[in-house]
């Protein structure tokens, strides 16, 4: 609890539980990742929070989950992790680390915050995270920090509508950035034009080997996301927009035709100007994001 | 340029010129408004700004303006004032009015902030105000507070992208929000299914009489509309939007089908929660936000 005592930071997911050491300069210290378990999710939770730890007591926690959550009861219920519903993960993580601070904030904010921070995005004013994969998801920095929103869910980019194709989403609405952006509609694209593969990293090693319908794939992802980003650019400004993600991890398959039509859709100077920019952090971007949210309370 | 002195406030457009002289509850004391002239525009805002003033000398003056803007050089290029390109506003109202500060703001952002003060928007923490009339124009009101973004031009609500229909916009785009939304789109739509007016007003008195394809043209803008509202609450988490403008002022006719469109569009909970409210303010909504934005620096 000394000034220099660490922060902890932890990043919520349906797939892995990840959880750092971090210092004031956004360095990650020691790092543990564990896939997520179907039981007893918050006991594999603060064990491997303990055992990056070490000897350490930390100072302040920075907690990102996947949602939904309520920032305000500290509570979360991750869509792919059934067993927690209103689950009060600040409360639980606060009683095994007494006496730190708690911060709650959605995972794509943290990565948002981390890469505005340590990665690609600092020094912008006005920053949109997004992160494509399995969905769409996205975290906003405004005035150089998080803007999680009145409710914490600010930066739902993957459920801004585009309208190009009645393609249905998660959501329930059709024609979502997710519903034609993400990974597995990029599949279930191409299926339909022939293409016979399984998985969006098959379909970028095709769409790099010249394969037409995958590359035709990542296009038409590449513009509805650039449909959203135009939108989003305009409403607030935007200097930076980072992208991150499994599937934003294809490389310039993906960002070639994002910026491409970008640069097709935005006609206003103030939206020329942003900048589309990979993600330098990888998977650490939710830690590091995290670890900032915690300092900046 | 006591504490009591009052705040002067301004608000340019391209068909008026409008000043008065406002409290710090946002009361309006004294107010002008005037045509803007072909020429000699700054000379006719000083005169206006000192008739509305008496005896009075300004504290501070809050500057809305049509844009393009540059807040930084405090400059302004409103599309329909062609005399003024990069015209020094800031500068050339400071000096008329020596000792006072000066805070310039965008038209839209002023009239969001109006209403989020004193108008229908009051105690909301992130608010768009559109404003529906021959363009469609918006600002947002972030943690309370007017959210200009880094160039000030946050709030560009009229150009989200919607992809409904081809329709060229102003800005040269296609389906933007206003390129469908606004009045002229209307009355041009409704021409072509045999629609005999010409004005947005006599369109909104027809839908009210229930003219089938008058109250199509509305559905259809509304539809516009709800699509950049429902965007623009999934990326910043809205609590309410209030809508103004010529045509907003249709009331119901415009309305209803908005509210409808949004019930339809809305499908995750914090994008449902969002309330859609007509301005309370009307003309008054820029010059009120203009002296909150003078208080606010």
């Amino acid at each position: 609890m000394t000034a220099n005592a660490p922060i902890l930071a932890i990043d919520i997911g349906g797939t892995k539980l990840a959880a750092a050491v971090v210092d004031e300069q956004g360095g990650v210290m020691s790092r543990g990742e564990i896939p997520t378990p179907s039981s007893a999710v918050a006991d594999t939770l603060i064990e491997l929070a303990k055992t990056v730890l070490g000897n350490e007591r930390p100072r302040t926690i920075g907690l990102a989950s996947a949602g939904p959550l309520d920032m305000v009861a500290g509570t979360v219920s991750p869509v792919n992790i059934p067993s927690w519903r209103d689950f009060p993960l600040c409360d639980t993580v606060a009683e095994a680390f007494p006496g730190a601070e708690t911060v709650l904030v959605g995972d794509a904010v943290a990565a948002a915050v981390g890469e505005h921070w340590r990665g690609a995005g600092a020094g912008a004013e006005a920053m949109l995270g997004i992160v494509v994969s399995t969905g769409v998801g996205g975290g906003l920095v405004l005035r150089g920090r998080a803007y999680p929103g009145p409710t914490g869910n600010a930066g739902h980019f993957g459920h801004m509508p585009t309208d190009l194709e009645p393609v249905l989403c998660a959501c329930g609405m059709t024609g979502c950035v997710e519903a034609l952006g993400s990974g597995p509609s990029m599949v279930r694209w191409a299926a339909q034009f022939g293409w016979r593969g399984a998985s969006a990293k098959e379909l970028a090693d095709d769409a790099r080997a010249g394969d037409s319908v995958a590359r035709a794939a990542f296009d038409r992802a590449a513009d509805a996301l650039a449909c959203g980003i135009v939108g989003a650019a305009a409403l607030v400004d935007l200097d930076v927009v980072v992208i991150g993600g499994g599937v934003a991890a294809a490389g310039p398959v993906l960002l070639d035709p994002l910026r491409a039509h970008l640069k097709r859709r935005a006609s206003l100077g103030f939206v020329q100007r942003v900048k589309a920019l990979p993600g330098t952090l990888g998977r650490d971007a939710g830690l590091i994001g995290a670890a900032r949210c915690a300092l900046e309370i």
